[in-house]
């Protein structure tokens, strides 16, 4: 079913107020009157609707701000467990485009744009950029049927990224160079060390909810990290990991690690 | 390094032939004389080498073949140790063009594209889509550093791609009506049954060399694959496998489930 994406306070009364962006999708995919839609708050629920008699129903969409009636409303299934956090050094378009739309049909929670010393393609209007990467977000969300539309932002500096990054459970810092741990071998601790604390917390009856799982992945631009900057991140925290002897091309590695992420904790 | 691939037979006392086109990649990369490069025989061995003085060396690369000279040969270490041929429906060009290269940098053994009942790309000059889709793993085996150039190929039909993707030791098919079995489950059965069969063979002081780890995955086109194709793949052997709710592209899904495969053998 087709997909969109609205804000909570657009649902009341057993409808939703569409904007006239979704009114030109809908002219656009020629929905029938009795045809069933989702709308998703972006919250966690799914809402199964046709168009409303005076949201343009029977006359198929005449005006620019459609209302869908609620027929059913559902949890949204599209989200995984795991909450990841994607941060992607400044590339060429094309590969930042590609880097972003896969990360959200993988199930990215966010996506962090940052520069970093190698970087030869940071945009001149950053605004600009981001409003490109959050569109493709929202086209991809509705595609591959998410709960969410994932932020996209840009850190100031490689160091703000990194404070951001390294707050997560899991903070992986992807590093051609880095030549003893590999992405399984940082997964596959970590995933032993939360059951560990899991089974302490119910052991010792601590009160306290478990962590969530929250992972965070840097990668790099097309020259790679410098030492200093893989030095920086490792200083902050993170894990330094490699995805073995081939080299990735720098859209690639986000992509690929997030459905090892994704994998490994049965989010896919 | 910089890589190019010859064959096996291009090689001869302590010297290699280079032809025209690594020529034409050597001038447009400005290679100085004293620069060292690689040359791999797709067949397992790197050589590491520089230009032979009667190959244009001293007055860089001014004619068609110019000859390596042979510093020092080591085994290629790009090649997985588990053996993926990865069979993708035709798809828009920009879409296989994609696949075929992340696919090749994932470690994919072969490559086979192939027409299902859904397909509405079938290309006119299946020839010529070929050679360019070719072209394209040679240029990414030789950035990421591939021991091999994967061969791409094309099933004259579907039931042609299911009877040879079926005769690997894990045959995967991506379907998204798929409702019980996760790829992590069949993968997950898959290695207990390796592990068991090895064991087996070890305890039975059997003779036969252990099976070659080996995995076939197909994927569909955008509108996915018939029922009738799920079934026919399913009697010839193969595993129905669903990547979960969140709903991949085409040109997603064959690369997320390699990065799931080598993630899982150790090979990432």
């Amino acid at each position: 079913m087709v997909r969109f994406f609205v804000s909570p306070s657009d649902i009341s009364d057993g409808t939703i107020a569409l904007g006239s962006e979704d009114a030109a999708h809908m002219r656009s995919l020629r929905l029938r009157p009795s045809e069933l839609f989702v709308v998703c708050d972006g919250a966690g629920s799914d809402y199964i609707c046709r168009l409303a008699e005076r949201g343009g129903g029977a006359s198929g969409i005449t005006h620019d701000s459609p209302v869908a009636q609620i027929v059913e409303r559902v949890p949204s299934r599209g989200e995984p467990a795991v909450s990841c956090g994607v941060y992607i050094a400044y590339a060429q378009s094309e590969r930042l485009d590609y880097a972003v739309q896969k990360s959200v049909e993988l199930g990215a929670r966010e996506i962090t744009v940052f520069p970093s010393k190698r970087c030869e393609a940071i945009p001149r209007d950053v605004p600009k950029r981001i409003a490109r990467l959050q569109r493709i977000a929202l086209e991809t969300a509705k595609l591959c049927g998410r709960g969410i539309v994932p932020p996209v932002s840009a850190a100031a500096s490689f160091e703000d990224a990194i404070g951001s990054a390294s707050q997560a459970g899991l903070a992986l810092f992807l590093y051609e160079c880095e030549e003893n741990q590999h992405l399984k071998q940082a997964l596959e601790r970590w995933s032993d060390d939360y059951i560990t604390r899991s089974t302490d917390r119910i052991a010792g009856s601590d009160s306290q909810p478990p962590a969530t799982q929250s992972v965070s992945i840097v990668t790099g631009p097309v020259g790679g990290f410098e030492p200093s900057e893989a030095e920086y991140a490792k200083s902050a925290g993170m894990h330094t990991v490699t995805l073995g002897p081939r080299i990735l091309r720098c859209e690639t590695a986000p992509v690929v690690t997030l459905a090892a992420v994704m994998y490994h904790t049965g989010n896919l």
